[in-house]
């Protein structure tokens, strides 16, 4: 399924006199303060957020999966859905393979899909937190960090089995998160384990080509764990240092101790060249996994001034890869998607209104009412209209989940579909 | 002193052209989707937040306080910059005592300077968490909760005393805050301690005229605490319920452990009839007393979504009263204020936007994705020119904190107290 | 299979010696002390811990299940497994079942298993967070709390049947928890989920016969959840009341929020005769499911002081219902089961060891430090000698894992059952 | 003040009878065991412990301090006080001097004291987190981080200065903690803190003596904080690496987020030969500054064990700076003293009983059960004889606390030092 360019216009066109009114206000405001709104039109309609391929399907807690219709049953059908959003938004042009639940039978078919939407390949993502049916090894008890060498060598292996895939596919980086650690006290030496999982990455990293990168994610902790070996970003970059330049630290949001600053941690990050990818999603108590910014939006907008902060002032740290990693268990998956990319945009645009000269004065004077002010007055402003214009400019919809249900794509999935299929993933 | 009403009219003069511009679009945007902004505006401009005697100080941390010039030294200088406050916003008509801090010594006199500056006297606030110099009791462990009936009685007496002074000042309503509890296990039989608070209160109770009300504040920790006998809103719920129907549970935004859902406690509450006041502040990791809406503005604007619906919806519950509790440590405290106010306002404006019929509908559908774009869409709208009509509706500044700034109030009341005072309180 | 009273005696006869020093020592310290050793030993030796129907398989995370051998794959061979437990310890006589994960299908037959090993039927769990094949309606959206009253129906009618299969078992008690609650702001109106939740509540009372107790669950947070429609034990509390006296507050570790001192709690719902039962497990994150003790050993002796302060002071409340409701991810669940009992014992006993009445006085004269001594008194002392002393009274085994280990239980049920068997449940 | 050593012997002589049985217990069923008693009774008598010139008066909270009796007003008392728990333990014979709250005005006459109590200087602390009275420059807005560049040399000089002292007091560390930090969102450019931060520690570090070591604290958070500067072991191991050698992180047990695994960030900061220090105390919400091991007594033991283990395991690492950091708010400082060191010596005694070579073993056969039951086995003994035979050794009282009320310390310093006097501290 494509949603054509001209029905997408034709919705388009309907709302041309409130969008005309909307962004001319807001344009006419941003230029009395001296903002180039044309520039940041321009750097929004250019961000691009890969979507993993995992988050297609239902997802589910512990306790139950609901299913909904028209699921996609294979990786051309994720890739197909992801061409929806793409069409719709002109933000999601990429995609995050998760192997073995996405591994495509038929790259040369599986790239011509992509293609087809526009869709690149981004991170490869392994899995070494599950037993794959038939497995030789168990990861009952760690992978990389496990006791014993052969299933450390199989984890590894896996990994370079999933490079190897990327580099048919044209990615360029590997994805590691790890559900390696210990339910209780004493199941684990903390030292060896450590000690142990640096080996293994650094017998992954040996296998990484030139040109990719490997971005380590860390967590503090999951449903039945008493501890994670990479369980704070300090650990994550003492192990990137360890394997070379090619390897970086991933922030998920998610990932992270009640109140704990991330906004910090992504500036430390930035200066030392270390930060690879972000992975967005929101939360309320724990690794919820939800659609982003929906709970905790200035948390957003605070990351993303550091980022865009980043971006400017700090060469040294490569361009980032974006992805969102969100579980859809009661929304629409790809409304949930929508909603998602909406306001990773509008947490972005805001950043890129904060006046960077005036903020530094700010600081140095320690004005700090000024400095909130700044910041706030960026954050208050409504961008939705700039949004708008970054989608016009590139052929999507100026109002994506409406163009969704008023173009009846999930009635017309389920038609292709059928109700029963179910997305592989968690 | 007081701030002329013409100077702010020609202050108001110099952004007529924006402000109409603004409040143009934003009116005619939401007159579009059926909202009548006009009353949105009254709304807005008949809310009225009361400040704190103790927040005219400058706060401190258990490390340091920084002083800063002009800080009043006496309850008339402190009931003149909350005149301040109120002339440049109209929002902050009434003021809070805290006893024995601000013990008026002219009751007539304080009545007067309250009253040239249009300030109502809102919630008592009675102190049995310090000792006084040459008090006959101590506090160290605990007041209301205490083993010794004789230290009860001498906090029970002095709540007596704070309601008396508040009637003679016209307040009608009393808070009581405890930092009883225990820092260790063991210290404190729990059910005797919970008991001893009970008959406290019954005891205050029985005081409390007719016409006036008892608030119960509720906090899980603070610093040195391993457990505070009224814990949590079940305590604070339980304990009015035991006291009548004059006594209501208080909510502290800071008062809560990490990740508490504050807006399902505010809306239980208001369907028992019981909340009865509110403490604005905001916190990013325990009880941090800083600038409402500086760290989670999002969750204040649900919280509000709950007010807003209570206020409609609850007619058992009581009109409530709202108050600012922050801590001024490195700003000054009449900015810090200005920037609390606004946030205030704004979180109410957007609540008063959400389209409460859609919104029901909604949810009865089980549309979990368009009940989230209906709270996003009330929030992301820039409500700034609705508080600026409110303002301009009432005599107020157009830009408090320009205004402020420009009027050089601070310079003034340096130039007026000099460098040296230090405001009662924390 | 069933563990042959004289196998233990042997077994505990290689420990006579030791166990003879060990509880002479400990004995005669505690008689010089006062303490009347034969009555903690009586009380810890009637002590009885329910162990739920869905405890003896292998528990699972969100990522992965991992199956261990030998598993129950039927009603029967968990009654089985829980007799091999109530065969080494006597603390494991009886059951908590899950409908439908564990509906019997021949009632006469199953109680038969149940006697044949000592074990009776405590309270019954009704599930209405997951969807059964087939079902007719469906939870995705709330059961009790939902907005559709003929899913509110359908979750009633359910707990109703749950009842009635526990009538004929001889149960006298039934246990709800819920998932009901939000993934997001706005999905639910927390005002209408909470009355239709004690609307249910109230329908699913009327239906429990005179002789039983409902106790109901409260929980902060689950991944995924926003908000559960009942966070805590105030909500839980304010149900038990609207329905009735037999009507109870349920507590289970681990479902707090951070921090969260729940001894106080305990004593709250005792002081009010609502404590109706506990779920026992522990926790280093969020609701981990841990094997009991093995993180946070002191808060558990703490909570049990409260137990035994309140089993001896509150008439007012009922005798508990006590259960594990732990998960077996890694360990072998009778093993971990096995730990469990013992660290609940442990906490248990040296609970009986505190001097309540030194206690008081301490408390009475505010002598802080004398009232940590006291609690650390009991808490360091080594009671295991006591547990044994217990056990070999009921015929238990002394050293209950170190007898499992050594008669091979696990080999002979993986002998009699294979490999590939998986329990019903999570 | 000094207690005679007859004295103490002869109030030991009370408790021969009882303390031979219970030793002889103990050792018999260690012996048993394979445990070398003697080596551990050795290693306990020779742990010391520093205590802080700030611990021995009242401590206070943000709302009160309540003074006790006999309040040591100079450092001359303060080390008499040391030199009491010194004389009733043998483990605190170090003192931690806060500059300036206990600048010493005669060198030479308090090394004198010091000496005359068996007391060493262990590592100096300095203060830029208050402004001392007349003081050239605030750190209201930080200071070693500090936008202006004048501020970070004061405060880098103020370092320096106290490193003088400890020069000629036989110091050989310097203890660096800093409240630098933000209020609020905007506030500090975070790069620009950190690097300022990292500028002003080497300019420190030039000036450490090359035998000395400098420790740099970390911390999450401070009620009023919304950032610090070195919020965790991450930031503060990057910042010793960028000094050098010499330079290590300080672990404080209170200064964590909620749940934080502290034991795996010790064994991590081990292996990487960085860890400098420990700061003891316990906590049960935030930073509570309580007694050690009256919270969470097991996670103190888990603490110990990567402890114990590193100090056998880890060349790589230097001997460790223990020091005591609590508040006294409520208890009698040296009683709550007293108190510490007991838990601090129990958890050490409990983790040098654990039997590394089995655990090993059980680790690498991942057998969860058996890890889990070796460390419990070490943390249920009573270990409580062990720290008798150590101090009876050393010729310290056999029960601290009960010597030092038989003695009546209390009532001579209050007849010695009245009731009005003050300690200089938070």
């Amino acid at each position: 399924m494509k949603i054509d360019k001209n029905k997408i216009a034709d919705h388009n066109g309907q709302f041309r006199e409130s969008f005309d009114r909307d962004f001319g206000f807001v344009a006419e405001n941003l230029s009395r303060k001296g903002i180039d709104v044309e520039k940041v039109v321009m750097k929004v309609s250019e961000f691009q957020v890969a979507v993993p391929s995992w988050a297609l399907g239902a997802g589910g807690t512990r306790f139950g999966r609901f299913s909904y219709g028209g699921e996609p049953a294979s990786l051309e059908q994720k890739l197909n859905d992801i061409g929806v959003l793409n069409d719709l938004t002109r933000t999601a042009g990429a995609v995050s393979l998760h192997i073995p639940w996405d591994t495509p039978k038929d790259v040369k078919a599986i790239k011509e899909v992509a293609a087809s939407h526009g869709i690149s390949f981004d991170a490869m993502n392994s899995n070494t937190f599950q037993d794959q049916p038939e497995a030789e090894k168990s990861y009952k008890f760690g992978s990389l960090n496990n006791t014993d060498p052969a299933i450390r060598d199989f984890a590894v292996q896996h990994n370079i089995d999933v490079i190897n895939i990327g580099k048919e596919l044209g990615s360029k980086s590997l994805t590691v998160w790890l559900a390696d650690g210990a339910s209780f006290p004493g199941q684990l030496n903390f030292q060896n384990a450590l000690q142990n999982t640096q080996k293994s990455l650094q017998g992954i990293y040996k296998h990484l080509p030139d040109d990719w990168r490997i971005f380590i994610e860390y967590k503090p902790y999951e449903p039945n764990f008493y501890s994670t070996t990479i369980q704070d970003w300090g650990t994550s970059f003492m192990l990137a240092n360890a394997c070379g330049e090619k390897a970086y630290t991933l922030v998920d949001l998610g990932h992270h101790l009640p109140n704990t600053n991330i906004e910090q941690i992504v500036a430390t990050l930035m200066l030392k060249g270390k930060l690879g990818g972000f992975h967005f999603n929101d939360s309320k108590y724990g690794d919820d996994d939800l659609t982003v910014g929906s709970i905790k939006p200035y948390a957003l907008f605070l990351i993303f001034n550091e980022l865009v902060y980043g971006m400017e002032n700090n060469p040294q740290n490569p361009n980032l890869a974006w992805m969102i990693d969100a579980s859809h268990n009661i929304k629409d998956p790809l409304e949930d998607l929508l909603q998602s990319l909406e306001a990773i945009l509008i947490a972005y645009a805001q950043a890129l209104l904060i006046d960077q000269k005036e903020l530094r004065e700010a600081q140095e004077q320690n004005d700090v009412v000024k400095c909130q002010e700044i910041l706030q007055e960026a954050y208050r402003t409504d961008v939705r209209p700039i949004l708008m214009a970054a989608r016009k400019k590139a052929g999507a919809a100026l109002h994506p989940i409406t163009a969704y249900r008023d173009f009846q794509v999930r009635k017309s999935l389920i038609k292709e579909r059928g109700t029963k299929n179910m997305a592989t993933g968690l």
